[in-house]
C-alpha cells in the first residue's frame, strides 16, 4: 500500500492551474519593477546562521528554520545554516558582499519564497512568497516616491482597482507624542494603541490609552484628532514641534511627488503606525476594497542595512502582500489550461508522432493519447477530461485514404481532411478564436 | 565595519543579468513542455523526513540537508524535515497525496532548485536547478517517445544546435550480458566498465573487464561489438536471448517513433548504461557538441514511484541538465539590460515624476536620478553607468520654456522638444530600433 503523505504542515503543493496563476502574478510584478529600472536579485534559500545572529528580534528568531550540520557533525545536533526568513536580511548581506560592484543606488527587487516556522493557521503559511522592492544608497525623496509609484502600478497590473496608500512618517509620530505631551516612556504603548484604530472603535482605543496612563482629556483629543478625515488639527499640532514639522514635510513631499497618481490614491493618515524599530522616515501601507488587512507596505529604513550587517547606507522599500492578494483573488474562477488539440491513437503511431510535431510547430498545445485502450469512446473521454478544443481521429478508414477526422469538441462538428492539411487547418481555427 | 559574508558554500547569488538569463531559459523550457501538454507542479522546498526514509541510496541519503526541529524540540538536535534532493521523490509523494484527483496519465514538469550537501567543487553546487519532465501512469511507448520529442524541442529552443540522443534499453543490457555468457554476479561490474567507454579507451576497458574475471576473448569481442558504429553484430547477439530481443524491440520502437526528428538525432548505443537500480525500460542520454558530459538524460522507471512511496504506476521521464547548459553558454556574452530612458533631476521634481510615468506608459524602462548631486556631469555619468539609451535634461532653461532636452547616448545628439511631446518622441525612437 502506498503511504499517503501530505506536504509538511504550513506548506502547499501547487498543481497546474495554481502554478500558472502564481507565475503570471510574479511575472506581472517583475515586468512593472523592471520598467521602473529595478533589477532582480536571487539569493540562496539558506544563509549561514551567523548572518541572522542578533539581526532579528527574539520573536522572529524563534521562527527561523535551522539546518543541521552534515556528515560527521550531524550528531552534534547543531545547525550552521538557516532558511531565509525574509528578503531584507539577504539584501543587507548582498550589499555587504558585493559593495561597489553593485550599481549606486542599488535598486533591486526580489520575488521568492521565505520560510517561517509560524504556527500554521488558515491563510498563514510556513513557506510563502514575498515580493520586495528596495532602493539602497539613496536619501532622495524621489526614491521614496518611486517605490509608491512602482507598487501602485504593480497593484493595478494585478487587477486591483480600488486601493489607497495610507502614508505617515516616523518623525510625525515622534512629533505627535511630543505635541500631545505624552511622556517618552509611554510613547511606544500609545502608538501601539493608535495602531488598533483600523480594527477597533475610537472609544475602545481612548479607554485603552486612559488605562495606559493618559489623562482622559489627552486620550480623547488625540484619538479624535488622528481619526478625523480632516488632518488640519493634527497638522497644527505637529507644527508645534521640531520632529512634527520634519515629519509633516516628509509626508507633504511624498504627497506632492505622487500627485500624478489618481485623486485620493495617497492619503496622509496620522494614526498609521508601522514597525517602529525598523522605519526611520516616511511609511506607508495599502488598503484595498475587498481585501483583508494591508496588501502592501513599506517605508524608509535608513539604519537597517548597517544593523543587519551591511554597510551604513540609507534605504527605502516596500513589499507586496502577494499571498494575501492571490488568496483573495482565488475565489474568482481559475481557468484551466486545456489542450488545443488531442490526438487519439488507433494505430499508425509513427504518423501520429509526426502529425503532432507539425501541429505543435504552429504553437498549439498538443497531447497524444497515452493510455492502453484501443476504444475510441474511451479516448474521446480522455480528450474531454483534458479540456481539448479539437480531437483528431486517424483510424483505419482515415489511414486508408490519408485523411484525418477533426472533431470540434465545442460543437461536436466533424470535418475530414487530408493528413497534410491538418496542421494548417487547426492553426487557422485557433487563430480566429 | 560591515561584515563581508559570502553566500553559503556551494550556493550562489544571482544578480540582475544572471537572473534574467536563468529566467529566460526556464521560461523557454516551460513553454515547450506546455506545448506537449505537460502541466507544471511546484512542491515545497522541504518534505517530511519520513518521505525520504529508505527511498534514497546510502550515498544520496548522506547528501540531504536536514532541518532541525523547532521550539522546545530544537534542543533534541533532531531533524523532522529535509530539503528536497530531487524532483522525483516529491513527484512520487504528490502522486500518492492526490491520487485520482490528478489527470491520468499524469504528465507534469518541475523546474526548481534542489539541494544536495555535496562536496563543493567547480561547477558542482549545493543549490541548483533541475528541469524534470515525467509521465506517470502510462506504459505506452508513445509516452517514452514523447519525452524525447519534448526534450529535443527544449534543447533546440535553448539554442543548442548539434546534439544527439544515445538510446538503449535496460532489457538490452540484460540480454547483452546473457548473450556474451557473462556470469550474473559479474553483470553489474561489467556494465560499470562499459559505461566508461565514453571517457576512456576500448583497450583500458577491455583490460578492466579481464581483471574483473572475463576471458580476454569475451572482453575483447564485447568491447569491439558495443563500440562499433555498426550495431549489426550486437543486434545479432541480442537476438539470441529473450531479454535481448525485448530490449531491441524497445529500442527499435523508440527509433521508429522518433523518425520525425532530424536524421541521426537518435542513435542506438548498446554500450550506454544509466542508473541500473532505477530504470526498467528504454533509457537515453543526450550529448552535445561543445558541452561537457550529458546535457539531458532519462528513461522508463516502472517500479520507482511505488518504491518511493507512491502508488504502483508505470512511469517514464527525463531531466535537462540546465546548470551545465547555462554554465557552458555563460562564456558567450551576456547582455546587460540597461535603461531605455534616464531622467536627470535639476529641480522641478514633481514634473519629473509625472514625465517618467508618461514615458513608462509606453513600455520604456525608465529610471530617475536618485543621488544627491545637482551637477549634470555627475548625473550623466550615472546615466552612462546605467547603460541608458536616452537621457532627459530638464534644467532651469528647459523649465522656463516648458521643454526637455533629449540626449541620445549612442550618438551624443541632443534634441529639444516640448515637455508634452517627450514621451511620444521617445516611444517612436525606441520602436524603430
Amino acid at each position: 500500500m502506498p503511504q499517503v503523505v501530505e506536504p509538511p504542515s504550513g506548506t502547499r503543493d501547487f498543481l497546474a492551474d495554481e502554478v500558472r496563476r502564481r507565475r503570471a502574478a510574479f511575472d506581472t510584478i517583475s515586468a512593472v519593477f523592471e520598467h521602473y529600472g529595478f533589477d532582480p536579485v536571487q539569493t540562496p534559500a539558506f544563509e549561514r546562521l551567523e548572518v541572522f545572529a542578533g539581526k532579528l528580534g527574539d520573536e522572529a528568531a524563534k521562527l527561523i528554520f535551522k539546518i543541521l550540520k552534515r556528515g560527521v557533525h550531524e550528531a552534534s545536533g547543531e545547525a550552521d545554516l538557516a532558511l531565509r526568513y525574509d528578503h531584507t536580511v539577504p539584501l543587507a548581506r548582498v550589499v555587504g558582499t558585493y559593495g561597489s560592484r553593485l550599481p549606486s543606488p542599488f535598486k533591486r527587487y526580489a520575488i521568492g519564497n521565505v520560510w517561517r516556522a509560524d504556527r500554521a493557521a488558515k491563510g498563514r503559511f510556513r513557506e510563502f512568497a514575498q515580493c520586495d522592492i528596495d532602493t539602497v544608497g539613496s536619501s532622495s525623496r524621489l526614491a521614496d516616491a518611486e517605490i509608491l509609484w512602482a507598487i501602485n502600478e504593480a497593484l493595478q497590473a494585478l487587477g486591483i482597482g480600488d486601493f489607497r496608500f495610507l502614508v505617515n512618517s516616523r518623525q510625525a509620530l515622534h512629533g505627535l507624542l511630543e505635541a500631545y505631551g505624552i511622556a517618552p516612556q509611554l510613547g511606544l504603548d500609545v502608538l501601539c494603541s493608535l495602531d488598533k484604530l483600523d480594527k477597533t472603535t475610537p472609544e475602545a482605543v481612548t479607554a485603552e490609552l486612559t488605562d495606559r496612563g493618559l489623562s482622559s482629556d489627552t486620550a480623547e483629543s488625540l484619538v479624535t484628532d488622528v481619526t478625523s478625515p480632516d488632518t488640519d488639527r493634527v497638522r497644527k499640532q505637529l507644527d508645534t514641534t521640531e520632529s512634527g514639522r520634519r515629519g509633516l514635510s516628509e509626508v507633504d513631499r511624498l504627497l506632492s511627488l505622487t500627485t500624478g497618481l489618481p485623486e485620493g490614491r495617497v492619503v496622509f493618515t496620522p494614526r498609521m503606525v508601522r514597525g517602529l524599530d525598523y522605519y526611520t522616515g516616511p511609511i506607508f501601507e495599502v488598503l484595498a476594497e475587498g481585501y483583508p488587512g494591508s496588501i502592501a507596505s513599506g517605508g524608509r529604513y535608513d539604519g537597517l542595512v548597517a544593523k543587519l550587517g551591511g554597510p551604513d547606507l540609507p534605504a527605502c522599500g516596500g513589499s507586496i502582500g502577494i499571498e494575501r492578494i492571490l488568496a483573495t483573488q482565488q475565489t474568482k474562477a481559475t481557468t484551466t489550461r486545456g489542450l488545443d488539440v488531442a490526438l487519439t491513437v488507433l494505430g499508425a503511431e509513427d504518423d501520429i508522432m509526426r502529425l503532432a510535431a507539425h501541429i505543435r510547430e504552429h504553437g498549439l498545445r498538443t497531447g497524444i493519447y497515452l493510455g492502453s485502450s484501443t476504444k475510441l469512446a474511451k479516448q474521446l473521454k480522455w480528450a474531454h477530461d483534458q479540456h481539448a478544443r479539437h480531437v483528431l481521429i486517424y483510424g483505419p478508414d482515415e489511414q486508408a485514404t490519408g485523411e484525418v477526422t477533426v472533431r470540434d469538441m465545442d460543437t461536436g462538428e466533424q470535418t475530414r481532411l487530408p493528413l497534410a492539411d491538418t496542421a494548417a487547418y487547426l492553426r487557422d481555427r485557433h487563430a480566429t478564436r
